[in-house]
């Protein structure tokens, strides 16, 4: 890699030739059904049966149902949001004094005079304008969890288990077994699977009628003997590029029952995204095998944590996934190359009708699964998945979300619009481009301090030194920077000028070749080169051009907003380094606004956190969908002053 | 079996309890969705712009979509009758000047002025009364193919291809490969196998973006390079307990290109239903390999007739199917036995999901199955073909529909009302319990005459008669009964009163044992009885129960429905035998109504001629879906006379 004059001179155009991973995705306007960049908010006031009140801000068109479950307000429902249960109903009341829109099926459920009075089915009621609702008490008692950054989910989980009991067919009533079962389940409308037609003669007469249907979303998917609608299982998958994590979820409650993390078998094809796909492009065989790779992964994953939790794999009946467009991609099947390469394009934003077994997770035959949307090639379903478990777009407050890794994702909210962004950040944080760069993993140096004489260092896992890993990396250079060691413009202290007056500090800064470098860690004698471990200045370089991409990034989200700097009320850090950055250094180098560093939060692994609250309530995936909608991309390779902007965000902060 | 003595003492609960095909299952009130038992009938009086009128009768509710296409009336549709391609617009005036009720989606398709004037989309609008419709001229030019009993199906298959030329992806336009070409079909609400979004990138990019996508009703099941929309192709199977026949079918034209029949694989495990439920039963494995054996059966026939109209399996998009209620769940992998034991229920009425890989079938992988639903386990969904192919709701003369095989259903109809039932004829007709029975074979004799003195043959292959199948029984005895050999009771004459007049007849009646037996051929020596071909008294009883079942299911039937047995207008012979059964033979048995043999007809194989029909018309599977709803379904266990009455039909007609 070039040093940091050479980046200045850095031809962008050549990035979009080399189809690089780096390169900036145009924004373009994105074609997505229903697309209302920066959607206009409308107010609902919400007035529970005791008279409370809460008021709740929203993209017009939400549903009534949907603003409620997000913000931790329940309403009686047993039908997924179909409307065909009938039971979550409302009354609602424009502050215009207009009527409130009546749906199809709002005649079903209230007569002339209640549809006059304002009563409408929650689910279906669009909240266009500003509007009063008042929520009747509760017939049911929903369950709620705590996932994501502290975010409450009302349990609406799609996986549906129902105990009926019933009538044995004689001959003078000879429904069919799906007849009689369906009469059963009429508040729903459901597609079935022939697996459950297959099943349903023997477990019908095994079980002497008494059964009990599973039901995901809209489909049966089949039929159990007996009462088992306490055995109700599903897994949250976080498909990342280098660590695959899962979490297996009891539905019934919302809590974890077991954790389980593996490193991504697609490893050997590549560190990164961009050489994996090269990797099928090379070869067109590695696109089986990647995908082989990562079912394998996945599937391990899933027998893991069901062993743990002592759960059968069938009790599993969905499965959430959030993963970037490529790993998605690869996941089920489908060519990841056009990704990759200009112009850059996904096979397709969403996966409705996915199996599990379609990535390769061998749980229950027919369980379903849901894949997060991708906003594009550049932030994929993870980013939305980490949105949503961020709430994003549900706080008032300004928050910058930073998904740092090889390829930065930037999102910017104030509560009313969102901005989103990627800056290719290049392979710093990743450890790799880096000399004496590791994974984080045992043996890599991870925190740095320096003191007037006396460098400590904390290493993963308490042992000798072998490396240094991404926020090792920050914490190095925020130290160097702060012990004067670095001047601002990323340049290395000459040896000689710094021993005279700090010699042990100055001992550490030595030469390999041409290139300064300051020793982190002396591995024999003093002096010993060979074996130490150390940052040099091309490291410094790296990180310098990954802050400047980032620091570029976010300004330029900020300015969009017509904000500044200072207006940012909160930081997240998230993706592996950064839930591991420390916010101390990061706001020393510049790589983050200057806030307070107990506004900046390790939002830890928000990716994860999204798919547990899909998995958890379809309401959380109404708000992925609308996310989707509302969520601005701002390319920043269209703005003609990306590269004099990125040049000045080299430079650390004084 | 016992003799005819013993038959009328035969105990219809013992049948019950031993739970024979025989037994007769109740009617009682089946539950099916949205019944209308004898439903009304509305009169549409369809004017083209030529000035033409053609009046139909449906039943009340039926589409005028569907009304026009089951009546040869082409109206506008590419959207398989889901109401987005706007294009089926007609004006409908009710004759009662109220307003035709207007559709959800008829708003986005007219003005309030067109509404008002009574313009509608013809796929969603329902004739509840008698109307007057006028029809716009064509636009398309859609085609319509002669099946069944000469019936005008205008092809509107659920199979549709279509060619799109794309705009390629550049930076400034991302859309996903799926979005972009979603948009060039959006006259279509689309569903997407993964399979699809599989193959979509590269097909895509080698294909230069033109592309024809393939869908099956609202289901994207394949992208395909190139224009490929000449070659469209299914298959109809009409699954038979014996023979299984598969035509494929150019959906294009309309015509079959290739017609192949075969033993069902499963006749080692019975020869009829009942025999291959017991299978099932005594073993469970036997499940397993019934249900192997019928794919391999229908696979063997798929690739045989794609092979013999140079199809490749994958241009195959849809097959559709017809089998009673046992085969049909059978080639589905559910136990039958449920459908075989009383109560005789059933699994499912109709099975919506199904692919032809379910059933074993490989053609396209994603190519779907469509299934008839069965009325009843009794009355399956092969019936239901051949009442589809019969035309029998859509025709003002009484006509009688009688399929003969093992259990005999029967049904009839007026034009305005149908009444189905199933008589347990026995294996009569299959040539099973027949002294000299054999199948329909070379060596089988399938005609007999008998003039003053002599008996002439006709042999199935013309070769050396070696046995006696279901239609030579039945002419065998109307040839005796017709000759005075047989008097009216059935019982065969004493040889030697014959022999005095008819020396040589009588030479051919002898005994064997105890039992009276009419030579039909002696193979060596005249009076070598071990080696001869003959008629037994045992066998005449057989036929005369076989008869008396029927019988007296159809004047059942004819009382039921308040008319006389002279008031039929046609007799339909359905079935393997139904089909090579002589009219006059039938007549003078006393099988079928006296009328004119003119009258009788042989209806072929109607269950594979319904099949043809519902794989080229989305609009007759509706007709099936009405057909179930018009058809009531006549117990005739229940009937307190129907000891009674069946005794009378013992007899053969003077």
């Amino acid at each position: 890699m070039s040093t940091a004059g050479e980046h200045h001179d850095h031809d962008r155009d050549a990035w979009l030739r080399e189809g690089l991973l780096g390169a900036h995705p145009p924004a373009g306007e994105w074609d997505r059904p229903g697309a209302h960049p920066g959607a206009a908010r409308v107010s609902i006031s919400f007035t529970a049966d005791s008279g409370t009140e809460r008021r709740v801000r929203v993209p017009a068109g939400v549903s009534v149902f949907d603003a409620a479950s997000w913000n931790g307000i329940a309403i009686d429902s047993t039908c997924g949001g179909h409307g065909t249960c009938k039971k979550c109903r409302v009354r609602v009341v424009d502050d215009d004094g207009a009527d409130p829109p009546v749906s199809r099926l709002d005649p079903r459920a209230f007569s002339p005079d209640e549809l006059r009075a304002g009563w409408r089915l929650a689910c279906l009621a669009p909240a266009n304008t500003d509007i009063r609702v008042e929520v009747p008490p509760l017939v049911t008692r929903p369950k709620a969890a705590t996932v994501g950054v502290g975010r409450q989910v009302i349990l609406r989980p799609a996986v549906q288990k129902r105990f009926v009991e019933l009538a044995e067919p004689t001959l003078a009533d000879q429904q069919t077994d799906l007849e009689r079962l369906l009469a059963a389940l009429d508040d729903l409308d459901l597609r079935v699977d022939l697996h459950t037609v297959r099943a349903l003669p023997r477990v019908l007469r095994v079980a002497d009628f008494r059964v009990t249907a599973v039901v995901v979303d809209d489909v049966l998917i089949d039929v159990e003997a007996g009462d088992t609608t306490d055995r109700s299982f599903g897994i949250a998958f976080d498909l990342g590029t280098t660590t695959v994590v899962a979490t297996l979820l009891d539905l019934s409650t919302g809590t974890p029952q077991a954790v389980g993390s593996v490193l991504n078998a697609q490893q050997p094809f590549g560190a990164d995204v961009i050489t994996r796909i090269s990797a099928t492009m090379l070869d067109p065989d590695s696109l089986g095998r990647l995908t082989e790779r990562a079912h394998a992964t996945l599937d391990e994953l899933a027998q893991e944590v069901c062993r743990e939790a002592r759960v059968a794999p069938a009790e599993v009946y969905e499965i959430a996934m959030a993963g970037n467009a490529t790993m998605t991609q690869l996941a089920l099947g489908i060519d990841p190359e056009p990704v990759g390469v200009a112009p850059f394009v996904m096979a397709a934003r969403s996966f409705p009708e996915v199996r599990a077994r379609d990535i390769g997770v061998r749980v229950h035959p027919g369980a379903r699964a849901y894949l997060f949307p991708a906003l594009g090639a550049y932030v994929g379903g993870d980013i939305v998945a980490g949105m949503l478990a961020s709430g994003m777009d549900r706080d008032r407050r300004v928050r910058l979300f930073i998904d740092v890794g090889t390829n930065c994702e930037i999102v910017l909210s104030d509560g009313d619009r969102l901005l989103a962004t990627a800056a290719p950040a290049g392979p710093a944080f990743e450890g790799a481009a880096i000399r004496c760069g590791m994974r984080a993993a045992p043996g890599a140096i991870e925190g740095v301090t320096i003191g007037d004489e006396d460098v400590s260092l904390q290493v993963i896992g308490d042992v000798e030194p072998a490396g240094l890993c991404g926020s090792g990396l920050v914490d190095a250079v925020a130290a160097l920077v702060g012990a004067g060691l670095v001047d601002g413009t990323g340049r290395l202290a000459d040896g000689t000028a710094v021993r005279s007056r700090r010699p042990r500090l100055g001992a550490r800064l030595a030469s390999v070749g041409e290139e300064r470098v300051f020793v982190l860690r002396w591995a024999g004698d003093e002096g010993d080169l060979a074996r130490a471990v150390y940052l040099s200045q091309r490291d410094i370089r790296e990180l310098q051009f990954a802050k400047a991409a980032i620091a570029t990034g976010w300004r330029l989200l900020v300015e969009e907003m017509g904000l500044a700097a200072r207006d940012v009320q909160q930081v997240l850090l998230a993706g592996s380094f950064g839930s591991y950055l420390s916010p101390a250094s990061a706001v020393r180098i510049g790589l983050v606004p200057e806030v307070s560093v107990l506004r900046i939060v390790s939002a830890g692994n928000v990716a994860g956190e999204g798919a547990k609250m899909a998995l958890l309530s379809m309401r959380e995936r109404a708000g992925a969908r609308t996310l989707l909608k509302e969520v601005r991309y701002v390319e920043l390779s269209d703005r003609p002053d990306f590269n004099d902007r990125f040049i000045d965000q080299l430079a650390f902060p004084s």
